[in-house]
């Protein structure tokens, strides 16, 4: 018999910032058919919190830094605010959205990343998502919301970048389900044309995305993104899609190949 | 048969705030045989961060005003800075704690307080506690930790009284389970001697209660704290204690009677 299929949605800081887009992709999530999870960023708010507390913000090659204060500042920012304000508009919707850290059930386990030449602080890299325990949650017939924060099991939470949660946990619920990612951030695909937001590239193999890499033409933050994304495909993810709010709904946007 | 025993322990804003105090409570907590459910404020942070973040605080009859940016502030720091840590915390003596808040699951339904000759702005009165929906989350085996927050199911947020909640959320549980209690705060039970820490009553009941009120023994933050209880208990929750964390960790404090 074939799973059903489940639907991960990962969204970005600055869609979240967007409230009509953020509501545009809510309504598109909660009409999907069949379980459904979604894992939020919130790296905007958190910056802007920083400033207005005179934190100062340190970043390393698009990484946060994550000292004692930026971490407080990030719970608040990802577990409280942006957690709870996704929650609550997706019950408004009729969607039974739970809200979860990695720390919560304790379904994600990570270490604090190891310092090597640069420290970046409390950063958690994730050992083990628990699919099993995520599962059941969804039977009882709730929608997982997960912001990005893990826990080392002894106590510390761990600031834990987004796009890696979702590529882990879609991998982690391949047991259980024929699972399908979406990372749906401001543009509306991978672009072929950086200053083209209409060059949407409608596939993407892994050749093509090293040698645009190679190129130039892929850059920046969206490396690290499809990276996590190929090796989600590589781990038996059945689809993953970059995505931004209009093709999303229109269930299109740039789909990965190997 | 009878039903199994369910601990329900609500802490203070200012225990949360008092790190031994906090963890001494927490591993007694966890030691508590069966299943178990945490309430907790974090009423002193909030007012920290208002004034941090020129917010002004304002107050009537011990109850907060919660404007919109009042209720931001609440969010992060209630759903994210304090329900976060106190899981991290759980997690790490090995009880699986599952935060949440009130709009998680849509387990408390809430409207927002009509505005009398005070406008509390958004502060929520209780409406409903799913305790079937909580049930099943304990049965999975999970330890619910929940935040003073709940909503009204159309994307409204509320602050809401975590005295309440803990009584509120006792009722809810009496159909699944005989259900205890505990108040746990910065005194160590009700005092017959207001300047005295040591003249905790070991038992109260209702009528002596009201005697004390008059008398003004019994004052301020007490009252509304002790109507919760003595509610509680007429409804059916099988035992009341007001306690700190020293007489928590005894099993003693103030037993209430009706």
């Amino acid at each position: 018999m074939q799973s059903p299929t489940i639907n991960i949605l990962k969204i970005g800081g600055k869609l979240i910032a967007d409230e009509k887009s953020l509501l545009t992709v809510l309504k598109k999530f909660h009409q999907l058919d069949g379980p459904k999870i979604l894992v939020h960023g919130g790296g905007n708010y958190t910056s802007q919190l920083c400033k207005q507390l005179d934190i100062p913000i340190q970043m390393h090659e698009g990484r946060r830094i994550t000292d004692q204060a930026t971490l407080d500042v990030a719970t608040m920012v990802y577990a409280g605010l942006v957690n709870k304000k996704i929650v609550s508009l997706l019950q408004a919707l009729g969607c039974n959205a739970l809200g979860l850290s990695g720390a919560d059930g304790n379904v994600m386990k990570a270490h604090k990343r190891s310092v090597g030449t640069i420290d970046y602080g409390f950063a958690g890299d994730i050992d083990q998502i628990d699919g099993a325990k995520i599962s059941q949650l969804i039977q009882l017939g709730f929608t997982p919301v997960f912001c990005a924060l893990t826990h080392d099991q002894k106590g510390q939470l761990l600031n834990t970048n987004a796009d890696t949660i979702a590529a882990m946990l879609a991998q982690a619920m391949t047991p259980y389900y024929q699972t399908q990612l979406w990372y749906c951030f401001e543009k509306q695909g991978v672009l072929a044309v950086p200053e083209d937001d209409e060059s949407v590239l409608p596939q993407l193999n892994f050749t093509t995305f090293k040698d645009l890499q190679r190129s130039g033409i892929i850059f920046g933050g969206m490396i690290p993104k499809l990276d996590n994304a190929f090796q989600a495909l590589a781990a038996k993810v059945a689809k993953v899609t970059v995505c931004g709010p209009y093709s999303f709904i229109q269930q299109k946007g740039t789909t990965l190949s190997l």
